[in-house]
């Protein structure tokens, strides 16, 4: 029996090549059970006139087919179903319509209650997408990023590819951070001392689990990054909120059991605010003086483009009791999933074990990748270019603020990605935010980011970093006239 | 000033296209501080010289690094350092000789006390790699991940390579799992009912925190994978250790308290036993009598080259009590770092929620590139070979087993990758295989599978997943000897 042209049916804006849609139809009619052991293929001639595509193409399809066992060719008769194709599914599935797990019962731990900020998954369609720690397409350099990927798939790299590190990282990506990135911020550290994480949320999750437990009390700014505190409720330990001003938290009022401390120095999130060096020193000696730890979100210190960083805390820190966290997210992309911590030996030779424990390590293709792009210098130079557009979106986004008579809570000194907005105490921005929406604006509700019972409702963020300056005035000439009606 | 030739060396052996690595050497030698700004590049006709490499690619080189702005040209006279390449670092490290941080007090939980198999990390120039777990290159199908990892890189794919997924998956790589992966597990499940997971090991963590805590019991098989008895011990939840027998487990030895049984039924590891359907049907009636929830990992599933798999436990479960473990680390490669988790939608809401808190996503070109390979029917083209290689080796090591005198403790009916051995009880297996290391043999002594203080020491794992045919037999003529001579 032959199958008929007819069951084949390309999709209008499929992806990959003609050829490779048409293999994968193929295969999946094999895999799926429609067609059969020893059934033929329409002649390439039939097919390629049927779905309007070369006939190159359905030859080059089967040849491909041919060479994964999929079908087999009879001399000039044409080809078939291979008798070594898979097989599909020989099992019944069981029904179950009425589970009888309790799971109220069964769960020991729920995670699932946490704040989230819902970001539309469609926010590219929006027209002024105020939106935070997403990539703009533009300032990505996309075309140098798969140049190294490419590299990295090469057959020298073959072991830095397919192999197990078990709870090691690559040597390369450790080296280029250990010798360029890290002594920008001041930081010495040997490749001992550095941790390959999976983005920073890891990192602060692999610190929290070490450094805490349900004895153990940890003091994080307020407002913070809701998935730190979300992180630190579930990891059982005593919470302590530190209120910050202009220039981040206060270090006179860390409570005196206090064991470790989460930070962003470099830009306080979501306020953005920049601790300055004496204030950085009063937070060292207090730690200090409470024998507590420091975790330090070294959080866009990338982004300052309107005056040279800070140093680090870690590199000002004597004791070795300042945990450091780095990631390339915001300055490279988030789908990176790439972190780094730095730590003394001991410390990070227990995060080391714990990350091998829960993931063993992140995929050694994606650090491979980034250790090309790093030392070829095109991640540099990327930050040079992403500098000056954010600076110019920032001036336009300053104006516009201006302009149109917005409230600006907090602003970065340095740069950053974003402005914290408050609106009038009547705004609701949760609210607010759904009203936009309708207007295709995205902006983002700041409530997550409190803790305690009563948060504030009106503040709210502006993210620069997805949306071109152009749009900026626009966009802002409608939040202010949305809030002016509300 | 000129820089001079003589500080540029390209090294023997280095990485990448000459071009690539000469970029590397400029760019590095800007970012340590070596290269000033404004001092002039060597002419390419006189590095191309030094470097005995030819003037196009010197010229390449610097056109590359003048659009990113390292180097600047300056008309006829040649290439200099930019003003806007990037500064050197300007802070003095701080010097940490003494550092004052109480460890013993600092942690709350230690990691790095696990049982480790050291794996040396030079095992691919072994003479007798009787490895496990690792990949073979002749056995991977290299070129075609290749190709789709470059489709992935494309600009079709730049959201999904670049993409914050915050706490979702790969569409398209969830959907070929849940329509061509499970049905032949016989598992029928939507994709809110599948999670993508660093690996198994992820999988395993994630399942362990959501189902223990302290007051709660965990069943697992002795011996067993040893990572999974050290997550469980820091999950500090109560352990039982459970007998097998060439069939696995046995469900009446599972104590009366127990809430979450793990279980590996396709090949028990490290046994690599096959659970009967009978005793599927055993242990899923007394998962039901204890109102049990069960931890299936469907180790090695894909390797059934001497049979057809036995149905998943999963798909047997009308009650929603077995979570489904399946990964992509023995089947495609262990650096690839993908598994996934089917349950009921509760239960993977509850683990969507905690792997964002710990890690977000597995990055979104690694899920990405996975649906290409699988969809394009290369995954299933490979596990073909994959088993026809190693059903010839099967028969290589069984043989040689027989014929050297050695004895089998346990072998996958169904299949498999490694062979589970008894040495003499004389024999302290991890000295064996240190003996073994300088005849260039590398075996996995079997202690760290077993739990609890009287670990057996004589037995041992012998992998034939990365070693050729034609060195089977000398192998275990040099086992076999060095262990009569000890």
């Amino acid at each position: 029996m032959g199958i008929s042209v007819d069951t084949f049916f390309l999709e209008r804006n499929g992806q990959g090549t003609l050829q490779a849609q048409l293999q994968q139809l193929i295969a999946e009619g094999i895999l799926s059970g429609r067609f059969h052991v020893g059934e033929k293929l329409p002649s390439s001639r039939k097919l390629a006139a049927h779905l309007g595509v070369s006939r190159i193409t359905v030859t080059l399809a089967y040849t491909e087919l041919l060479a994964n066992d999929y079908l087999t060719a009879k001399g000039r008769s044409g080809y078939y179903v291979s008798e070594n194709a898979p097989v599909p599914p020989t099992y019944a599935p069981v029904r179950r319509d009425n589970e009888s797990v309790d799971w109220d019962r069964a769960f020991a731990r729920r995670f699932s209650d946490g704040d989230v900020l819902t970001k539309p998954s469609n926010w590219r369609d929006y027209r002024y997408p105020f939106i935070y720690g997403q990539v703009d397409r533009k300032l990505f350099d996309h075309a140098n990023w798969r140049l190294c990927a490419v590299r990295a798939l090469g057959h020298k790299d073959f072991h830095s590819l397919t192999g197990d590190y078990v709870d090691q990282d690559d040597p390369l990506l450790l080296e280029f951070i250990a010798r360029h990135t890290l002594p920008r911020r001041g930081i010495v550290a040997r490749p001992e001392e550095i941790l390959i994480t999976l983005g920073a949320q890891n990192a602060l999750w692999l610190a929290s689990r070490i450094l805490l437990n349900r004895n153990r009390r940890a003091a994080i700014e307020d407002p913070c990054y809701y998935a730190l505190r979300d992180l630190l409720i579930h990891s059982d330990c005593q919470l302590s909120y530190l209120k910050v001003d202009r220039e981040g938290l206060l270090p006179d009022t860390i409570p005196d059991d206090t064991d470790v401390i989460f930070t962003t120095p470099s830009h306080q999130c979501p306020t953005t605010a920049t601790m300055p060096v004496d204030r950085r020193n009063a937070l060292l000696s207090r730690a200090r003086e409470l024998d507590a730890m420091i975790v330090e979100d070294d959080y866009e210190f990338e982004m300052s483009f309107l005056g040279a960083p800070s140093p680090a805390l870690r590199s000002m820190d004597r004791d070795g009791r300042v945990i450091y966290v780095g990631s390339f997210s915001k300055s490279l992309f988030p789908g990176l999933r790439l972190g780094y911590m730095v730590g003394s030996e001991p410390f990070i030779r227990e995060a080391r074990a714990l990350r091998s424990l829960v993931l063993r390590h992140p995929p050694g293709h994606m650090q491979r990748t980034a250790a090309y792009f790093l030392s070829l210098g095109h991640y540099d130079a990327q930050i040079r270019r992403m500098s000056k557009t954010l600076q110019r979106r920032r001036e336009a986004i300053e104006e516009a603020i201006k302009q149109y008579g917005l409230t600006v809570a907090g602003r970065g000194m340095l740069g950053g990605s974003s402005i914290w907005m408050q609106a009038p105490e009547r705004i609701d921005t949760t609210k607010l935010a759904s009203d936009l929406q309708r207007q295709s604006v995205h902006i983002e509700p700041g409530e997550p980011f409190f803790s305690g019972p009563n948060r504030p409702q009106n503040y709210y963020r502006l993210g620069y970093s997805a949306i071109s300056s152009a749009r900026i005035g626009p966009g802002i000439q409608q939040i202010a006239e949305t809030i002016r009606q509300s």
